[in-house]
């Protein structure tokens, strides 16, 4: 089966925007293991769309556009699909009903005219209800045929594919695929791949596929066969495999487990509550660690000492300590973990303090950053030299921040 | 003058990198004045690549290749262009000596045979050094058309781009471009469209685009123009337009300044420091403030309250308000906010407490958020009602946060 995607908006032609729901939608349909030869970009504009929608129904069996469901003049999609392909739009009941409830629970109460314009479906297509905003998801078939409408805004557009389109598509391939996932911290791609390269070069079913993250590489495991047990058992020695060469640097096997979810996961297994201490990141690993629903079991309270004034007073860092190495040495963020732990009454504390730029503090350069993990009446300290901007510098002192953590969780009490 | 994008490499049909050139090159081209009507993907396949060529070349003037460049038989973007516009290839000396000296600086210091492949150039273009990569760009003219060929790895592309295409395409413009951003917040993209929509409609030049982001919406103010001091005045009464219907919602005009940034400008003007009480945030707004190069001079240490225990011991928030009130409310939130600036030095302390979900709290439902500001002696709450799941709920009121701060800055120091 041959999927073809196209992005439709002008903010994407002029560059307003990266384009993340394509890799996001063409990593799934991999996963699927439909063939895709095409990715397009429109702008909202009615002619070219419209030609670029036939030219993509005339190559491909499915067609996934992604955008252009807004309540805007602008937006098109849902009426040139009805066009090209022979529907007419009518006011969905339902759908107006969802968007009355949704403008209810908002701040805006009035609901401006134009959304209404978001009731309307092609008549005999598949309304997929969208929780996160106004535009549903739409399926059209004919002729052997179909287009999938959905709404751009990645928060929208994600939890609806997941949901409905993956096993909608799913439900269409004749062939089982299966694929497991593999994440790990704390080797670079090129070296996950040299550690791997013997497999990759001579497996053809399963394949393994690498994605590079901030931090981290997501490897995905992938097999084709006539049912599921035989896919399954085609995945379990390579995947066993994998993870006996690297150990525990591998933090999940779970598709939907990110980082902080299987440091929550881990803390609550041993009991364990954690705060955190943060210079340079500012409360960012705090804010990971939120994510998690019912991230409040074994995190109650985090500190932000971005000042020596509040390393002092609230981590009981030494003066002296400040003095003699300074706010960014290992000295300091050994001082600030245990000091995180004594202010609270949390098992462990990770504390972090860098240099995220743009400047250098004297001699230390930009992207020094200390880490400490104080867990066991033991604190121990990790230094590390980031590349990349600011940002970059900050997001990946939080993923390793959260990677010792676990580690350390590991250490002291697998 | 039209310019066509064609990204070329089967890994982006996979999902497995999200193609960021598209993003950079499309906004450069804006920035040109360039119009752009299509961004195409091909995978690394003669037939396909051929195909999306002719068609690009027959419906724009520029076509833009990246990719494919690279010395494997898998690269053939060069070749395939060679063929479709009618170029022979010969080999470069000057390229066949750029490639030597790589590699003798280089950590692979034999040269793969398959790398000469790169010194072969279409006879008759222009070539592009590449000082990041064996692989140059090209250029190539033929009856009024242009292909420009670009290497994939974003750190080879970009340099080329902006040395050596961007002044090229310049020379090629007749027209001036110049465009205005304006960023608002505290209004949803219908309500700023319907505000606005007398103008958006009857605009031709300068033209009005919005951009919806996470409760923000940016409006770019576009004008085209024989020189720069008439786009300017093109631009001018636009601009003061849209920035008197929006009065104080409007934070910014400045092209690369965040939301963040304005506040901590503002701060920095009026000499005042903030402190941040988080719940539901869990440190999401220290981390956006210290986003900020040099944000130390007006946030010193921050707040993450997430059980009721550390908002009584930290922000001295009452037993009694949590009990007679709960967590959640507007009593709670003011509490944090006036105990945050006692507990520190700071002149201001901005206090989240809210439901970011999955589950409602009793009565209190998923996406109820209350925001308090204390500032000058007086503290201030707003209530408000978010929609989305945990992430989007935490997301706004972040930003929410950062503009009630900034609104709260002007109306009583402006």
């Amino acid at each position: 089966m041959i999927v073809e995607l196209i992005s439709v908006g002008t903010e994407i032609l002029l560059g307003n925007i990266v384009n993340t729901n394509t890799q996001y939608l063409a990593e799934k349909c991999a996963l699927l293991g439909l063939s895709m030869y095409h990715q397009v970009t429109v702008g909202d504009n009615r002619e070219r769309l419209s030609a670029a929608l036939e030219t993509a129904l005339s190559r491909s069996d499915v067609v996934i556009l992604t955008g252009g469901l807004g309540p805007t003049e602008d937006d098109l999609t849902k009426e040139v699909c009805a066009e090209v392909m022979g529907f007419e739009l009518a006011e969905d009941a339902h759908t107006r009903e969802r968007i009355e409830k949704y403008f209810k629970n908002s701040i805006y109460k009035d609901i401006p005219d134009n959304n209404w314009k978001q009731a309307m479906v092609p008549q005999g297509s598949t309304v997929l209800d969208n929780s996160n905003g106004t535009a549903p998801g739409l399926i059209m078939e004919k002729n052997g045929k179909t287009a999938i409408l959905l709404p751009g805004p990645p928060n929208e557009l994600k939890p609806l594919f997941t949901e409905q389109v993956f096993p909608y598509l799913q439900n269409r391939q004749p062939e089982v695929i299966r694929s497991q996932m593999i994440k790990i911290c704390g080797y670079g791609e090129s070296q996950v791949e040299d550690k791997l390269i013997d497999l990759i070069n001579t497996q053809t079913n399963p394949t393994i596929a690498t994605y590079a993250k901030t931090a981290e590489v997501h490897l995905r495991v992938t097999a084709k066969a006539d049912n599921e047990e035989a896919a399954k058992n085609l995945l379990k020695p390579v995947v066993k495999e994998i993870k006996n060469r690297f150990e525990n640097a591998v933090y999940t096997t779970k598709e939907e487990e990110t980082l902080e979810m299987a440091v929550v996961r881990l803390l609550k297994k041993y009991e364990l509550t954690v705060t955190t201490a943060e210079s340079c990141t500012g409360g960012l690993i705090a804010g990971r660690l939120v994510n998690v629903p019912g991230a409040s079991e074994v995190f109650r309270e985090g500190f932000i000492t971005y000042s020596n004034k509040a390393k002092r007073k609230y981590l009981d860092v030494s003066k002296g300590t400040l003095k003699k190495y300074g706010a960014v040495s290992e000295q300091t963020a050994k001082e600030m973990a245990t000091g995180g732990v004594f202010a609270t009454d949390a098992d462990a504390c990770i504390a972090v303090t860098g240099i995220a730029g743009p400047d250098a503090e004297g001699e230390k350069p930009v992207g020094l950053v200390y880490i400490a993990c104080y867990m066991k009446d033991k604190v121990k300290v990790e230094e590390y030299h980031f590349k990349g901007n600011r940002e970059k510098i900050r997001e990946q002192s939080v993923v390793k921040a959260l990677d010792f953590l676990r580690r350390s969780i590991l250490s002291n009490y697998h």
